[in-house]
């Protein structure tokens, strides 16, 4: 099985998947490829959330602002997961993820096969399927033995921050925004428990097990399906109701 | 085969098709992510138009705006299909449709496996995917052998009104607009039979066979795909031309 | 292997998948159902990109301003390809792209198979899966000993021009314009070769082998993935930037 990932849009990720199907009979598996455009740190994000879900795959995931640069490309072993990224800190979160601990993810440098024939703006056809598909048919366990496959020196890494925590106050960050414009933060759901209500960024907010417990339209916070606290409207949307967009700071007082 | 439908966007469906995938080796085939935003109604009408062309499956679906709340999980079986699905009347209109008969629908509750495992906001990846993978494995025919499975005493039903008919007078509603902004009526397209036009909410409008019998950006009324009365615009939006859209009135006169 | 592609947004294609697959157990792979509405030319530019990088396949593609009128259906042999689609000109430059030579495109009309039961809005469902299908279960080799394929006496072609070429300068069209909002040309990449600027309608503008050489947010000219000069905006719009859209005339001085 291998997982596909970008901010590609339509229709070059169907490139790629030929390219894959021309090199493996593995089933392919659609992530997302509408990521937020050349934004490494929310497609991370949603790696993290999204593949710990699959069972033993490799997952090509292509987000890459430094397409064409000397900017390598990674394998990596994660438990019975591969991950096959550029190397701008993509894959490291949902690497840690899948493997359990830190200990268990391995990295690797990918050679380019080759530098003549492959464009310079489309490395997720030209150089991330060919890999991945490459990983896949060595397999996860052993793919290091291809002869474009080293052990990487050093790779950027890439962390979600934790909260500042102080008693009943954390200060946290909006991770990313869903598409219902639910506002994800990096405040760990524990943070809520047995509350009703709590202060977001100085503003009273009824916490709620689920959205429908408030009417259409007002603002809830509630543990979102990734485990942290997310700021939501009951049908509407919390990005508005709450002022907030990713990156930006988050104040919660119980 | 497991079909997947749902107004999740994007990437949400990849969790549940890594949960599918931990569970069946079942082809997974995406009907569509991008109902309208918990539009039961919409979703409703859409699911009962498409997965009537598909050979036996199972349907997973989910648009579910009481997620978290006390709604019940169903699983319904319709002739050789199933579908999986929130009690909110989605699933019930393309139940009959696959039955072909009132009779041949049968519903059952889910019980849901872990409350304390599962999110309160993504019962698709955590309730009804699942769900869809046990029913797959253990048959359409005898999935009601599951010991989370039992007969539902009552589940919420939702059915499309026929339109009022008068003489050569149909009131009927807009169902839906689909994408290319056609406005799909309630009104059945035999009503259209051997008329050269027709008046529609007060403005005669002639009846074409095909879009590109009319000039572009041409009115035109016509049997659509579902074989419903639409109301179109050659190469262009007959939302826009007729200035209607979903739950609205609309009245033909032959 | 059967891809898909279409103009037809959602959910409309998950019908088309559902008729495959009552007629066959190919593997179905998405290549898009967002080409621009009824946009045939812009729609074969993609699928010469994009079928090109995938194994042997039959390719059902869809953009269809022409359904339900005397426009015929086509099956075409390309190389160990098959492609069907309306007539158009829609396949045709994907099918030369495939067969690698002018003389390898063999194309046959597909007889309807049922105009009493198809629709007349909807032949992606009704006539061009069923079709696909069909193509696919005969084989590339053999679909003509189907009753209903017959070599074509003529077809609607499509072709993309040559831009006109004078020494330094070259004078073509904007193809498409991509999701990034970079701008394909029809000015073939060697174009550039060995430049570090050239004009583009007037204003000078650096080449680039990578968007990251320049700052975020600068013009560059690139050749694109496609091979041709492309005008691009690191990490931003080319379309906005150099002020065209698809369709227009560009002007390249070397």
């Amino acid at each position: 099985m291998i997982t596909l990932a970008s901010d590609f849009g339509s229709p070059y990720p169907a490139a790629m998947k030929g390219v894959l199907l021309g090199r493996t009979d593995a089933r392919l598996v659609d992530v997302a490829h509408d990521f937020p455009r050349q934004n490494v740190r929310a497609a991370a994000f949603w790696l993290r959330e999204v593949l710990t879900y699959f069972p033993a795959a490799v997952h090509l995931a292509v987000v890459d602002p430094g397409v064409g640069t000397e900017r390598a490309a990674l394998a990596i072993r994660a438990g019975d997961h591969a991950l096959v990224a550029p190397d701008n800190g993509l894959a490291l979160p949902a690497a840690r993820a899948l493997a359990g601990e830190e200990a268990g993810v391995e990295v690797f440098d990918v050679a380019y096969a080759d530098r003549d024939t492959e464009s310079t703006t489309f490395h997720g056809r030209d150089v991330f399927a060919p890999a991945a598909a490459d990983v896949h048919e060595a397999g996860v366990d052993s793919f290091e033995r291809l002869d474009r496959i080293s052990p990487a020196d050093e790779f950027v890494d890439l962390r979600f921050p934790d909260p500042d925590r102080d008693g009943a106050v954390a200060v946290g960050e909006v991770l990313v925004v869903d598409g219902f414009g639910n506002v994800v933060t990096n405040v760990p759901g524990e943070f809520l428990a047995d509350r009703e209500s709590v202060i977001v960024n100085g503003e009273p907010a009824p916490v709620a097990r689920a959205y429908a417990e408030r009417a259409a339209g007002e603002r809830l916070v509630t543990v979102g399906s990734h485990g942290n606290v997310e700021l939501a409207v009951n049908r509407g949307r919390g990005e508005e109701a709450f002022g907030l967009s990713a990156g930006e700071r988050v104040r919660v007082e119980r």
